[in-house]
């Protein structure tokens, strides 16, 4: 588990120059590491290999699993479509159990509480380590230095990225769907696991060696639509259950009732309107919590009263975003995943509700992406620094509790919004310096909570945009002394020592910062 | 132009051991050639090298060109979307000449008569060779030895194929759209040069080292359907206009009047009813020609009076598949392109008809592919062989005048059907050896002349299923006599020299024919 020699990268963050045997590059800027080569090349397949009629369904996982040849050091991957509901990672780790095979590394596109099951597996050495975000009780056990190979968190972007690049290398890709034919087409949007879409195993299934879809729900060819393609499945296997649907997106998105978040939300739309970002033929973004809902119904309200179109949305989408999309406020719903049932119905139904991938989205090694197109994006943040940096996956204590998940991507918005509690649990959120360093300051612009608003100070366009407005705007280091005072101080420093336990990796694929393992006997 | 040594393949064809300084492999047989190695591995590019707003405008193909690095000896790609009514590629090889470079290789999805003004770069220098299909003049051009270089014909698939196997290497990709966006995601179902879809330049975007998308149409971000994705764009370029909007696609398609032509198309529509092949949930595909047009207005009648419904129809989509669709007697059209101006209409409106692509139906060397699972095709040929092997490619008289399109890919059907006059301008059309063998007998299952109805004999399940039907089934062998009798003997061979002017590629990359240079003075 030792990470062996550190160095100080570009962000005066200490990070391995080798990670689970692997040379690693440290980060060098935004924008400033250069890659070279050539991507990932999977093997070249024949037709002459597969069912003439196109029929891949083999009887089970285990059956598939040993016919991809699954043996000990592989890496296999899942996803978290279904998020907390996910049956299959778990069953799927059962069966290489089963097997026998050890050392396997778990690479998913998040993880969920729902897999602490699979902490039997990390113990019995079964699983080596995850190459992936690691929330609440895998994320304890990894911050406790009890993984046998350091956990890697990647952005989605960086998720992709790094399977395009090459850099992680997929042996075996298992993909849950909704729906899927005996060809191995698949999607998110048919059926009782209805998840909305499945961008997130698209990679996976472009390059991994051997590809597996699971589904409860066979249907004819063809799977329309075919969100992942059936040229790229080398077996379809058919489960009672694929996820436990009550878990996998909620029948309501609530709004939060909080007064202080209420406040943020307005204060964030009032920002969007009066920075004049909200325009005719603008976009945004924002997340499924209660802040974030609350933003896109006063944004909403305050479109209505000025008679602004947006061009498009991004999702996840929610009811609020459908609503508007159906009452022609945006042309476009542009989703990567999708937060409600509403969601998941729109994009069954409606054309302009379109899917999008972390390859269209997000993927920095690419000819461009979406993000940067997007006018405004609101995110959250555990942390943020005086000088705009923040932290997402761990908090003040130092344990490591969540994923990046698109949000270092969202970063490249041309207006990026920290809509954040000045403290949580009397604990500052704003910090001289944050735990872990996630994303760089010079690409997040305003940073939004109740007692306030920051706007970076290289933003003078803002700052111009808002001459005259009555919105709180302060400086960033007056609003962190007002919230020491109410709180007692700074928060206290986690109690860490120097072995690395975890990498954090940029968009680019370096390493921006490493997560240090609690002193033992730490809560 | 000399393709040095030859040798006999499995089908006991002389093909060139090397064909434009590359080694070929002779066809080994229908699924014998295994292929070894990894996909063609594009550059790892980076969003630091784009716009960060996803603009991706530039002034002029020159331009865009220039920003590309084009130089001696690069790989150009073009697509027939647009047909005969492409203005892009002559466009694209008239700018290239006013670079001044020289010894291109024009890798066209398919070239038509419109691209005759390709002639003069052939004689300048500008471009060294065509790897596509050869139509018309520049077939004539060809099949007379005048090419710098060897002649490469592939199918749809094997085009695909080709490129993801690094076959070929396309240095630079211009890909002509009806519609596209800044950041230039494309398609081709808006606008006035309005198409269908461009799923032929899917393999350029993927894995050509530059891409360029040509439109007369540009709309804001987010272009919606992105048939082509942005993401794989290097620039775009606006244009005047890219394509003849009247030769692009046909407002009309017309059903043959010939009353021979009509009894075989009812003869190919009884025989799929009477085979058992049209039941519930089946499928089939036919082209646009006058036939196939007619067989699938019999059929239509026939699964009505049957109350048959299909699960999905292949197009080349016709009005007259779009009235099936759209009456609900089909599920799905799936396309790979569009044939008339409903088909591009239903294509923009209807969700349940679906854009596919050379690599979900075509791709021999990938996890299978679609045309395996289609339960019947219908299709044409220039000569067919007593062996059921067939030409599609050359004439009785050598010279080279058609593409191989999808037809080589369509051969894996469950029930290959060529439906062809036994004769045209009293030459017989069947044969004891074909000119040039694009398709083995042993894919064909079924010819249907207006004479009678052959079926292989290897189809014994065929011949089963059709006892007791009033069917004209006779040996392939008695229809050919009977032909020669009325035509007065089989065809004159043509007149040939040794020199191999162009080669055909089998699915799988290896080479199943040569066409000879025709003997100087030849009409």
């Amino acid at each position: 588990m030792s990470a062996g020699d550190l160095v100080k990268n570009a962000a005066d963050r200490e990070v391995p120059v080798t990670v689970n045997g692997r040379e690693s590059v440290p980060f060098m800027g935004v924008g400033k590491f250069r890659p070279e080569g050539r991507k990932a090349a999977p093997p070249v397949a024949t037709c002459a290999d597969y069912p003439s009629d196109g029929n891949k369904l083999v009887d089970d996982l285990e059956t598939a699993l040993r016919k991809c040849s699954l043996r000990d050091g592989m890496t296999l991957s899942t996803h978290h479509h279904f998020r907390n509901g996910d049956l299959v990672a778990n069953a799927l780790f059962d069966a290489a159990a089963r097997i026998g095979v050890k050392d396997l590394v778990w690479f998913p596109s998040a993880s969920f509480p729902c897999h602490a099951e699979q902490l039997k597996h990390l113990e019995s050495g079964v699983i080596h380590h995850i190459e992936g975000s690691m929330n609440g009780p895998l994320g304890d056990y990894c911050t406790r230095g009890k993984m046998k190979g350091l956990g890697v968190l990647r952005s989605h972007g960086g998720r992709y990225q790094a399977v395009q690049d090459g850099e992680v290398h997929i042996d075996i890709a298992v993909i849950a769907a909704p729906a899927a034919d005996p060809f191995g087409n698949a999607n998110g949007v048919m059926g009782d696991s209805a998840c909305g879409l499945l961008g997130f195993a698209l990679a996976d299934s472009q390059y991994a060696d051997r590809v597996i879809v699971v589904t409860d729900n066979v249907v004819p060819f063809p799977c329309v639509p075919w969100q992942i393609q059936g040229n790229h499945i080398d077996f379809v296997v058919e489960m009672d259950r694929v996820g436990d649907p009550e878990k996998i997106v909620s029948g309501t998105t609530r709004v939060t009732k909080s007064p202080d978040r209420l406040l943020i939300a307005e204060y964030v739309a009032r920002f969007v309107r009066d920075a004049g970002i909200m325009r005719d033929g603008f976009s945004f973004q924002a997340g499924a919590g209660g802040t974030a809902l609350a933003f896109a119904i006063y944004l909403k309200e305050m479109m209505k009263d000025a008679g602004v179109r947006a061009r498009f949305i991004r999702g996840g989408s929610t009811k609020y975003l459908v609503e508007m999309l159906e009452e022609g406020m945006t042309d476009y719903i542009l989703d990567g995943q999708t937060f409600d049932l509403e969601g998941v119905r729109s994009m069954r139904e409606n054309p302009n509700h379109v899917d999008t991938s972390p390859f269209t989205s997000y993927n920095y090694h690419g000819k461009g992406n979406f993000a940067g197109i997007v006018d405004a994006v609101v995110l959250g943040a555990t942390e943020v620094g005086v000088d705009f940096s923040a932290n997402v996956v761990t908090h003040s204590d130092g344990k490591l509790l969540h994923g990046i998940g698109g949000w270092q991507n969202c970063l490249f918005s041309k207006c990026t919004i920290l809509a954040i509690p000045s403290f949580r649990d009397r604990i500052p959120v704003l910090v001289d310096r944050v735990t872990t360093l996630v994303g760089p300051g010079e690409l997040i612009d305003v940073v939004i909570t109740e007692r306030g608003i920051a706007v970076n100070p290289h933003r003078t366009d803002l700052l111009d945009a808002l001459k005259g407005s009555d919105l709180p705007v302060r400086p960033i280091g007056e609003i962190k002394e007002e919230v020491e005072s109410i709180c007692g101080g700074a928060p206290a420093p986690p109690v860490l020592d120097d072995d690395v336990v975890a990498v954090i990796k940029w968009v680019d694929g370096t390493v921006i910062d490493s997560v240090r393992r609690l002193a033992p006997g730490s809560p």
